[in-house]
């Protein structure tokens, strides 16, 4: 059994194991799609103790495109192609819906990258901005001739359409939203006829973080049956908290004491595999993103003694939605630097296959911290490898192998995505 | 009207057309791969006269996967996990069935790429001979630590299966042919359960160039019609004749006559396209490959006065076979040249998607000369850009727009494959 092996910690024995079974995986993940549809695309964080290799967090509207290495880009525009023919095989013009905060250049750069993909897949691709202050057109200059042009969108029978300026329309076979809705479903995109992608339902106004990992749970868990594996080796733990109220210190004691129970479940883990680091608690908003709602809890008066400024931070995320309801996932250690710094590997999904990734490193934090902090200036360090190359023949500690390994972990994620998607839709 | 424009020619137009076409080209792609399953594999020699640019050939067993750019390996494998699922989802285990000149360290190149796609794809793959001379599995070098294990394979329970020195055996799920069964299909082929990929007709044993020029008429016509281009632009003249004997002299007349036909019906092009090359058509077996059983023609008397030797050429292609049909094909002269030398671009595919493609490049022939004459020792020039990425905002030359038409011509061939396929299967 492979984790009686792991009672020695070898930290590069379960990317060793998965490289040394991709045949039988590959042929899992096969069956794994003739059952469920993967997501149009999906980013994966993941986080690598050596020990324990698994996601943190899945993101169905990925903003990073930008972040992977131009090499691959012809991996995107093949995986693009295939999406398309599946979601909408007659789609000739497609509409992305950005976030609104347009004076990122990270994100106008994913956009960008974006619409490169999908242009190269053979769409008419145009921008269209949910944000009513938008009233004309405007191009918005990137750097190196780059630049978007945002459009204001209207609603004509039943269809999400752009007004031309000569008094033509354009509309769109299919919508894509690379805007996570966090607060609202806009009444725009209500009752139209037009293929949104991901279905709606996948914004965070609907979706929780808590419903993705019992999904996530399932699929570790047939996972690690197949391989024989302990599924706690690729699973963080976790636990939700419902009708919180960090404002007025509502719930405290119930978080305090569901925190106690996962350190203490965690440490059990720890003692198993004689892992000496100390564990953590990952407190994150359910219903969220961009890193905000975040906090770290290693004992369970951390969550008790919280001032004011950490009780303001935990209660709002994104564009002032109220937080109620957190995630307290098991932290995983990562042991993965660059030049000193600490990593975080980010997967990215078109389809159900993998097309490229790159590390989040960030130069202050330590190890046992969350990566996507607010206001966090990550560097992007794209993977120059693909991740699907996996080789026996070479050294465990292989780029390409360990990046295969990390294209494995996020593609269950992947898994857990769609059927999540599946039952919501 | 697309052709009028060309009546002044422009050696780039018809690649600039469709780089600014893409996004209809790929939308009628899509359209056409959902009626058509395409063949797991093909490659596509083509020839670009600048006017004209077109397929010369559809290769069904494709011999080169070692001549492209590593850097798209990726792609290939991508491209591959696409087909397996099609084709077997279940598959786990594949036999690849090579050719049997097991001495041309090219090809044996070639079975290594092909075997380090399949096993990135997933599969077990193991290469097994129909050659009878191979008793027990030897394992041959190729270079740099790369080794090829041939295997004599056997039948049992209407199956293909190797026998395992531990006794044991190995039972593919599926077959994949890389011999393209010139003379016949071995017994060991016949009634058994497993895939046969691509299907046992596209062998030259029954498969004929000329059919598959019927069926790329059509599909040459149909996208001719739906981009308003003059088809002659994409599609090669051709006639076929059967019962001739070269050794016999037999049918020597109608062959002259159909000469002569052809030349004037493609003089008659030249004059309406300004063009001042000599018209010349290219004779070829009907069934075979290797570049075997080629010859040129610019005059009806060109196939009258046949010395023995030429004689004897045309007679037979590969392993023996007698040739007793051809397919005249209109030539095309390549205007394409790499320091100073004559180039001819070969594009390969998996299920429907283009992977990657070389210039075969040949010092010493003219420019109307075939490059895949026997025992021709060409040059591969790996593409470094990928086939996918039409750029509209780019010259018309720029080497990744030129390709992304080549993509598209050779997409084009492949479809009638599928089409031919589909009838004959």
């Amino acid at each position: 059994m492979w984790f009686f092996a792991l009672l020695s910690i070898d930290s590069s024995k379960l990317e060793q194991y998965i490289v040394n079974h991709s045949c039988d995986i590959e042929q899992w993940f096969r069956s794994q799609w003739q059952n469920h549809q993967a997501p149009f695309y999906a980013s994966v964080d993941l986080r690598n103790a050596g020990f324990k290799l698994a996601p943190v967090d899945t993101n169905l509207f990925p903003g990073g495109f930008n972040n992977l290495c131009d090499t691959f880009t012809p991996l995107s525009i093949q995986a693009a192609s295939v999406a398309i023919e599946k979601v909408c095989p007659d789609a000739k013009k497609i509409l992305i819906i950005p976030e609104n905060h347009t004076r990122n250049t990270f994100y106008l750069n994913n956009l960008y990258s974006l619409y490169n993909i999908l242009s190269k897949a053979g769409l008419e691709v145009r921008f269209g901005s949910i944000n009513d202050d938008i009233k004309e057109s405007m191009t918005i200059e990137i750097d190196n001739n780059k630049s978007i042009t945002l459009e204001p969108i209207s609603k004509r029978d039943h269809g999400i359409i752009i007004q031309n300026d000569d008094g033509t329309i354009f509309r769109p076979c299919a919508i894509l939203l690379n805007n996570d809705l966090s607060i609202s479903i806009p009444t725009k995109l209500k009752d139209i006829d037009q293929h949104i992608i991901p279905p709606i339902e996948a914004a965070w106004v609907t979706r929780r973080k808590s419903n993705h990992f019992k999904f996530y749970n399932e699929v570790a868990n047939e996972f690690a049956q197949f391989t024989k594996i302990d599924p706690w080796l690729i699973n963080p733990y976790f636990e939700k908290i419902s009708d919180l109220d960090f404002h007025e210190r509502k719930g405290e004691a119930e978080l305090s004491e569901k925190v106690n129970l996962l350190l203490k479940k965690i440490q059990n883990k720890y003692d198993q595999y004689q892992i000496k680091h100390e564990p953590y608690i990952v407190i994150k908003a359910d219903a969220g993103t961009y890193g905000m709602g975040i906090m770290i809890a290693k004992n369970p008066n951390d969550v008790l003694s919280l001032n004011r400024k950490k009780r303001n931070k935990m209660s709002v995320v994104k564009e002032g939605s109220k937080v109620s309801e957190v995630i307290l996932q098991e932290g995983i250690h990562t042991e993965e630097s660059i030049e000193g710094a600490v990593t975080e590997p980010v997967i990215y999904m078109i389809d159900h296959f993998v097309v490229g990734g790159f590390y989040r490193v960030h130069t202050s934090k330590a190890k046992d911290e969350n990566l996507n902090a607010p206001g966090m200036h990550f560097i992007p360090q794209p993977f120059e490898t693909s991740c699907l190359m996996p080789d026996q023949g070479r050294p465990c500690d292989d780029e390409a192998n360990r990046f295969y390994a990390y294209g494995v972990i996020a593609r269950l994620a992947l898994i857990a995505a769609a059927r999540e998607l599946e039952v919501e839709s």
